[in-house]
């Protein structure tokens, strides 16, 4: 089961934190962009291969400390084809280094169409009769709810068969996020509590060794406290949670995410990581040469941030 | 303004329907997949060799009788880095061929990734401080409004800057649609009458010389009662209508999605123009070789099949 693998790695790293890998080309130091549109010019080639470059040492510098890695669709579709090339070789190398990957896709459609994005993310992509192959070497995907069943059925089927996982939106970081997800129903629930017991009942038959669901949530840290009624409401339920640092949430805000257990969610963070190297905390330490070296300093002091606010070591559970 | 450029298109050629191009690798005919596989063997590349091949057919087949094309991102995505480079060579030859180009991909994210998307597929990425450059060459995407407008409004502004446009999930096709989208809300509406709602807000700054705005909704042809509806909700914005043909939705079905004008939606149909040589209908006239008259006969037949269903002639209007 994917939740076990992921929780046996927040377990062994002590670290219930994921470090998101959204490359913007503005985060890179100028050493290797230098580099890169020497190679290659300035163009897409050259800015996913000084993306990759940057992934490469932002992994080297973590892999042993956090359990997973989570790129950002958008930031590598957004340099076109050369910057997919990236995404897919920086999952590689993030999997050859033990690291869970979660790409984070948020992506839903009808149910066949869904289906060729469970088969390009979780599972195999058919070639013909007696062949088929992975397309992007991913761990679990994020996922959005608006189609109902339909359009999460074929992430079921691959996460069953591939042992992988999903998480789906429910409660999103965002400031406007409420403007749908927080309108009322005439049961008296929320849109958000709905789309949280359709995830109940989709990861019902996902439950694993440790008692969670490999369909998961993504809870915005900036919700405190919605995120606590959602953590009553669904207590199987592992939640991604996005928001802590750059956008805002801190670790007391997160802390209502995490079950008695220690377990139940895992924190991301992104820009504070991949930019510590730029960060009033650690501008005066460390070079722009020294960036890998900033994110490793960043990624101990966030776990150790949100252990305390948790109340403790995941290792001695 | 995108949506004149697609008004304009829909009466020059006098057919209010988009292609879409979802191919999935098993909708190829035998001799283009033997001749790529030969070439590049069975692997991703060999498939994204035979999907671009297949598409350029199509693409030659009816780009003089169709105003747009409408690639399914999860078909590309899913054969990989090498998917993705046939996604982008289709765009660019339907371009060069004159359709205008919605790249189906459902996207939406928190705001600042949101934007990613956005100049993904409707804007310009930035590769340093002086130079920019497009990833992808569509006219319009297809997005998601969980998030609420923070999510949107980089697409809004892009499609102010580059003269694109979007089309927002609102009443899906696919038979779970109404699982979140038909709940009913303290005031009566459904969720689905909420997001049209904000589609109407989102959409007003982007309103063209025909009345219609830039910023339209994506409303299946398999729910006629509720796009009814739905057409009197929202007058000035444009359907686009998946779900005719292999979903089962027909011409009768989908002539509620127009307004009096003859405008007000596009009707895609996917599989019935790709495989149309496979089909009851066309098979005992065109050998596979001749896929692509097939398609152009369908294309054809649909063309009539819609116009007779609405009441007559774009090009009249």
């Amino acid at each position: 089961m994917f939740i076990d693998r992921l929780i046996e790695k927040i377990r062994t790293t002590n670290n219930p934190t994921v470090a998101g890998l959204d490359p913007k080309i503005e985060y890179v130091p100028d050493f290797i962009k230098s580099q890169k549109f020497d190679a290659f010019g300035v163009t897409l080639k050259g800015v996913s291969e000084a993306i990759l470059e940057f992934n490469r040492t932002i992994i080297d510098s973590i892999y042993d400390i956090v359990p997973a890695v989570k790129p950002q669709l958008a930031y590598y579709e957004m340099y076109g084809v050369e910057g997919m090339r990236a995404f897919d070789e920086t999952v590689k190398y993030a999997r050859d280094k033990g690291l869970l990957v979660i790409a984070d896709g948020k992506r839903n459609d009808i149910g066949s169409t869904s289906e060729a994005y469970s088969h390009a993310y979780l599972g195999e992509s058919r070639l013909n009769e007696h062949t088929a192959t992975v397309a992007f070497h991913t761990d679990a995907l994020t996922v959005n709810p608006y189609l109902g069943i339909d359009g999460i059925q074929p992430f079921l089927d691959d996460c069953k068969k591939h042992e992988k996982g999903i998480f789906v939106l429910v409660k999103t970081s965002n400031p406007s996020s409420g403007q749908l997800q927080d309108l009322l129903l005439q049961d008296n629930r929320t849109v958000y509590d709905a789309v949280a017991d359709l995830v109940i009942t989709w990861g019902k038959d996902l439950i694993g060794a440790h008692g969670y669901s490999s369909v998961g949530a993504v809870v915005g840290a900036t919700w405190p406290v919605q995120a606590k009624e959602l953590r009553q409401r669904m207590p199987f339920t592992y939640f991604l949670v996005p928001g802590y640092g750059a956008q805002g949430g801190t670790a007391q805000d997160i802390a209502v995410n995490f079950n008695q257990d220690g377990l139940g969610a895992i924190v991301n963070a992104s820009r504070s990581l991949m930019c510590a190297y730029q960060s009033e905390r650690w501008k005066d330490s460390f070079s722009p040469l020294q960036f890998g070296d900033a994110c490793r300093m960043e990624a101990i002091r966030m776990r150790d941030d949100i252990n305390a606010a948790i109340g403790g070591s995941h290792a001695s559970l």
